[in-house]
């Protein structure tokens, strides 16, 4: 399959992008892309490419933008129930404890998860998969972490794996039985660490060598923050991930600066995100490190707050910079990762170029795939989109709608 | 045609919604529409239309919202070309002198509309119209004001009739002549408002009268702001208008406070728009007239910009508040109103109740067509969202993904 004469091909061709040099999108005006199979073969301008593959079954292109399919590299896509009447309570102007006497807050959705089967799991999921996947996250990280206690997380899991198997997406799985503190284990959150650190991860080993079938681990993620997992409890966790071979990903700073991002840093997790309060020192040393920094500014959206992920004291510390949509109940339903981009425009001072790196090489370093996706390249999965705009700069500029013509998974025309 | 087992119809009956009245939805659970042709010809429970209209072609609606058809009171949908280049300008740092010296700025989108023949301008905004449409805009006030001299804007005009003709929705037209000084007119404000009453408003009515097939005259609308027109300019216009037989619309106190909206309401505007910067004493003026307050969310958002319409403010006046997209290429180009009641929920702090209110039947009111559209009555006319939501607070509560499963307008259903 031949993809021409697109206004641009928007490569985002080499590794991960460093600092500053975020936002290098290596265009390629009239391109084309060439297709085998599951895999990108050729990348060149129309004209070579015409003229190579004139026999190819053709795509015309002209007046799209054709770029490499988004990396969500951030979701807590999987749960049950929503927190629609929790919303409107809030607007109305009632207060946090008033909302969780009318049974709202994270452990509502625990409540509503716990008590849904696999089947239900699966069937809510599906729809918010398929919203993202039209709006072209063609790789999907998903966590669990609305179980907090061990079987219902496992069937969290058990969905996420389901949900790869049926759908066109990749779904990468992280295990987050560290999301917030068992309700069984109010004011004691030392107990529940021991609970995630000697039940849950040995049960997820256990469980991913009956059931994983042969995929590498999933990532181990620990929310580290005020009222959940202080530093000496994340550690612990992520120290008894890693030994188990686990890894690693951290929720850190995003209200309070607890040293979650250095943390990460100096375990080389895979990524460190939210990291809206992180020190400066913090950034220098996520800078230094190979830990992807995953800015989420859907989540500040969501809550109209004022702070975002500071992008460029990130770049300037030569940090890698990636962008997730956050998707969960709580704070921030949204599957349209082109909103991230919007916002990350607006309000992390990036330019459409950055973001759009950042949601596509930089999202696939976040987890573990930046060989495989994020960019178009021969070798790499046939993951790509054509845009209904003629300039990549339309990215974050228009916002609200969605941009996607068509999405391409593994070398699959999906149109919108 | 019958539509039954709506989890939810809402039906806003009733006129438009004044103060802290706003936010009556009035819903009938399990509720159900028959339309005849054209026009919503009954309004109950499902158990009873079910039985009376058996015969009728039926849809079922069973865990979906149904919802009037949104009207989106202020719109800039006409014109040609983009601002991407000067988005990007700006993220990079670039001064306003610099973006202007780059071509940038409204007189860009002037320059390349005056440019652009009927064709071209009717060519660029359908595709806009279409995706406000797919997104639930039934009703569209769309203004002219990229001409800034009288042939451009009697083409945005005819643009903007001939889209009416066109497509399926119903189009508002309002003459937005005095939307900047036109660069011939550069340090002459007063020349060019004495050009807009004495040259366009002739014009226009002139034009009216050969191409308006008895509509309706269109809005006359200004842009009452520093370095635009001031309160003397903006209120010679609107009483020349009026004394012309015109229907009355502003732009005010977008980001400086000069009376726009005190002038609104003393000459019973139909709108007075923006209302970001108003004072308590224009806030009192607004509330106690029948001139509708339309805030529009996106352009602070748009612009990255932290003061919002102080909506409860205007409610606790008994102002009449709507909610519009302010659709435009420089600070906010985005077609779903959706965005625009997240936005209102999260930055104007009303309930997504009062947020639907202000897109249904108040926005009616701001276009003067309260009886015609803006709510579920017999003897309206059908248009009418079914949204893919079980209850009507997920429109707020998410965002940034079209909730529209099907727009039914004038009586014809339009799938998405």
């Amino acid at each position: 399959m031949l993809i021409h004469s697109a206004a641009q091909l928007v490569t985002i061709a080499g590794p991960p992008q460093r600092g500053k040099e975020l936002g290098n999108l290596k265009i390629i005006p009239d391109g084309a892309v060439y297709i085998q199979g599951e895999k990108i073969s050729a990348i060149a301008t129309s004209a070579e490419l015409c003229k190579q593959y004139h026999h190819a079954e053709k795509i015309n292109a002209s007046q799209k933008v054709v770029l490499p399919g988004f990396v969500d590299p951030h979701t807590h896509a999987v749960w049950a129930g929503d927190r629609a009447a929790e919303f409107e309570l809030k607007l109305e102007g009632k207060t946090y404890l008033e909302i969780l006497q009318a049974g709202g807050g994270i452990l509502s959705t625990v409540r509503a998860t716990r008590e849904a089967n696999l089947e239900t799991l699966i069937d809510q999921t599906r729809s918010r998969l398929w919203r993202a996947f039209r709006h072209g996250s063609t790789t999907i990280e998903v966590k669990t972490g609305y179980g907090l206690e061990t079987e219902t997380e496992l069937r969290i899991l058990a969905a996420i794996l389901a949900l790869d198997d049926e759908g066109p997406w990749d779904l990468v799985p992280t295990f987050l039985g560290a999301h917030a503190i068992a309700p069984e284990f109010r004011g004691d959150p030392q107990g529940y660490t021991n609970l995630v650190c000697t039940e849950m991860l040995p049960a997820l080993l256990d469980w991913w060598d009956k059931n994983g079938r042969g995929r590498p681990l999933p990532y181990v993620d620990v929310f580290c923050e005020t009222g959940a997992f202080d530093l000496a409890q994340s550690q612990q966790i992520l120290i008894r991930a890693k030994e188990m071979g686990f890894p690693l990903k951290i929720h850190a700073d995003e209200f309070d600066n607890l040293g979650g991002a250095r943390l990460a840093a100096s375990m080389n997790a895979a990524s460190a995100d939210h990291l809206v309060t992180t020190s400066d020192e913090d950034i220098t040393a996520i800078g230094l490190s190979d830990t992807v920094a995953v800015g989420l500014p859907g989540t500040p959206f969501g809550l109209a707050q004022k702070d975002y992920t500071p992008a460029q004291k990130i770049l300037a510390a030569g940090g890698i910079l990636a962008l997730a949509s956050d998707l969960n109940p709580g704070t921030t339903w949204c599957e349209n990762l082109q909103i991230s981009i919007a916002l990350a425009c607006r309000y992390m001072n990036i330019t459409p170029a950055q973001a759009i790196a950042a949601a596509t090489i930089n999202a696939a370093a976040a987890v573990g795939l930046a060989d495989k996706v994020g960019s178009l390249e021969p070798g790499k999965q046939a993951d790509l989109l054509l845009l209904d705009i003629p300039d990549y700069r339309q990215l974050g500029y228009r916002y609200g709608t969605n941009l996607v013509d068509a999405v391409i998974k593994n070398g699959t025309v999906f149109q919108n």
